[in-house]
């Protein structure tokens, strides 16, 4: 069984109890409503040996632990604003590394002006393991869903795409600002951040709005790293994890950044430079289980 | 570095934000305000090893990854409403087994009016985790807090204490209805489920509330369990943890159930049978780091 078997079937279990629910688990975020407003609610772990190597820097693993929440939150068009953070931690974890953590985790929540009221520390017999939960708010504005693109929009990321194993993945920037920007300004149709790579996210907004899509080979930006890290380049920008970039759609005549365009019927293609269209598969990594 | 050393240094790390942080980190459940809601937030884990063997059932790993939650909500006399849950899980786990931990959280989740709306599972090296967050709202109630305890007050539990390893623990009945009802008929002060054991729980309460306690021997309601268990059932009840019961404090007068009584100073004592007064000490267990 895979992981996206499970979350699917973990998903199909209940409905949308009392009108509370406005965006079911499947999303960026969940979105429930609390008062009158619309708050945000995910979870997110990272795991020694998945998503950071035992060589990284505390203060960057705290980082990411914190980052990936508000890229979430980003990438449904909110405002962060709490999180509660649970670390298990090895048996011979040390106290420095263990605040580095922490003030890895403080320092980014508080750029975003995140405030951490609660944690939990566990000791076990495995790896070190953070996990982080946070809450944000639409402040009146409707969240952006993966199911919104339209045929004709244009697709749009960003920053450049690849290669992000190199450093980025432990030090990218979450796009909070860029998309409540974004969202103020235009009329933003669906949205994800780029987690699984291009390809694969592309497809899940595909796959959410049951649209297809056209990517244009000379328009994605492909980032230094992905030139660097060997291979071709263009596989690294498609494919790779953890850009943490938006991938978003919008009206056509709203951007001149288009990498590409939504489509009628399914599936996902790229037009190479000779114009030729190619079937892109939707690659990228997924956990999978034994069994 | 102690567990409870680390917990107070990232406690101590920043204050009350904006106003909208009502009761930061260091209680049953964090508070914060959103829109015109006292909203609860909480995180907690359980992992393989430390909060549950490998041949527990999976439905009963469930229940309790989600029933410790919404003890704490319990403990601040909240009401629970939304959970997401993180899955970490052993490369080799079998997906009948995550099914039936889903399962028991769903239905765990359901019982008390709980919707969890988002789920994450990675697959690593380590053992079976699970993290649950949940929100929590106070519905116009002010939430009961560790430090309001007060000289004079009458300790009450909730119910019998001691001997959970001998099944409990698994499969305790977090007590949110109870605490709903407690706080909707009486004046209560402070409160805190019994997760560490009584007597490190009400250490908890007293050191919050800078006073004292004495519990009386022949008051302390010892369980079935405590007594199976073997050797002294009054240890059991009094330094076992997992029981999962609510401790709290209440004016003397609105109560015939009382096991002791807060006290000026510092300190809780035992009052035995024959009336003699003897110090406690606060044992209970304690995550400890390797240095």
């Amino acid at each position: 069984m895979s992981e996206l078997e499970l979350i699917r079937w973990i998903r199909s279990r209940h409905g949308r109890r009392g009108g509370r629910i406005i965006v079911d688990s499947g999303d960026d975020c969940a979105v429930v409503r609390i008062g009158r407003v619309d708050v945000l609610f995910k979870t997110d772990s990272v795991i020694e040996g998945v998503h950071f190597v035992h060589a990284a820097k505390p203060e960057e693993i705290g980082h990411k632990a914190v980052a990936r929440c508000l890229s979430d939150v980003a990438a449904m068009g909110g405002v962060p604003s709490f999180a509660v953070a649970a670390v298990m931690a090895p048996q011979n974890a040390r106290a420095e590394m263990l605040r580095g953590i922490v003030r890895g985790m403080d320092r980014t929540a508080a750029r975003f002006g995140v405030a951490v009221v609660g944690g939990d520390v566990a000791v076990h017999a495995g790896k070190l393991a953070i996990n982080v939960a946070m809450i944000g708010e639409m402040g009146g504005r409707q969240p952006i869903l993966r199911r919104g693109a339209r045929p004709g929009d244009a697709i749009c990321v960003t920053g450049p795409l690849g290669g992000s194993i190199l450093g980025k993945h432990l030090r990218f920037t979450p796009r909070v600002r860029e998309a409540r920007d974004l969202c103020g300004r235009l009329d933003i149709h669906a949205m994800i951040d780029i987690s699984d790579g291009l390809a694969r996210d592309l497809s899940h907004i595909c796959e959410e709005s049951g649209v297809g899509a056209v990517l244009e080979e000379a328009r994605i930006p492909v980032s230094a790293a992905a030139r660097r890290i060997g291979g071709a380049a263009l596989e690294h920008a498609l494919f790779d994890g953890e850009d943490y970039e938006l991938l978003y759609t919008l009206p056509k005549a709203q951007t001149r950044r288009s990498i590409g365009e939504i489509t009628e019927g399914r599936g996902i293609k790229l037009r190479r430079r000779d114009g030729r269209l190619e079937p892109l598969s939707s690659r990228g990594w997924e956990h999978r289980f034994g069994r």
